[in-house]
């Protein structure tokens, strides 16, 4: 087997096709892994939530990571690791383009993105319905694959 | 949808199904994300691999999470994620038992555990062999599934 470096092209098509990416915080040296729904747009990876841990701990240390996969055996899988910087879309009128750009990206996956929004119910407690929108500033973007 | 926790039963269905789960360790505030294979056996997680920057940054600091997930839509989703501490199975006569319960298990799924170990290629330099056995303590392991 060998693992190869994979071009800018197979690693965009990789990370627009993935129905979710794995994003990792961390708080005081712990990380914490939660698949998440993300688009792709112009050196950023736009996203949205309702308010939790994870916004709290990147608050605190925006440095994360996003990991992109597509792994159906041995010999044959891909896999995108994104070194990025955690950014906050708040009501504040210096974010109010990207926050925009966020809501109309997001919108053509409403599939994906209302789960995050729609009323929950966790054990018997409403879950708060604070939006958060955000973008991860890609640093670095590599990718690898096997080939046979 | 309300999102309901899994039981320890559908915790172990799910971690022992899933192909893969995904591994977070940081260095220096920085996390990074890694696929891997995984066994899970009385309170730890098997896993091997080659020695690589993610070994480095676990013997700095061992504090880790591993994430596994089974995601078939918005409202059809499994997630468990696992707050653990790594912990090296070396050649030291004080490892020898779990390593040779690590080799055991992860043998087993030898379709899965042989592509970190057979000689690989990556962008022209041969990557070394040195093979690293670890597990990861589970100090904590919690589940969440969407329920419509």
């Amino acid at each position: 087997m060998q693992i190869n470096a994979m071009n800018q092209f197979e690693i965009m098509h990789l990370v627009e096709h993935a129905k979710v990416g794995r994003l990792a915080c961390v708080h005081e040296g712990q990380p914490y892994v939660i698949p998440m729904n993300f688009v792709c747009r112009l050196g950023y990876f736009y996203s949205f939530t309702t308010y939790g841990r994870k916004i709290e701990w990147m608050r605190v240390n925006p440095q994360v990571c996003l990991e992109f996969d597509d792994i159906s055996g041995t010999n044959n899988w891909q896999t995108v690791i994104v070194v990025g910087e955690y950014e906050e879309l708040t009501d504040d009128p210096e974010h109010l383009a990207a926050r925009n750009e966020a809501h109309a990206l997001l919108s053509k996956r409403a599939e994906w993105w209302q789960p995050a929004y729609v009323k929950t119910v966790i054990r018997d407690h409403v879950r708060s319905l604070e939006p958060v929108y955000f973008r991860i500033l890609i640093k670095e973007m590599t990718g690898h694959k096997a080939v046979k």
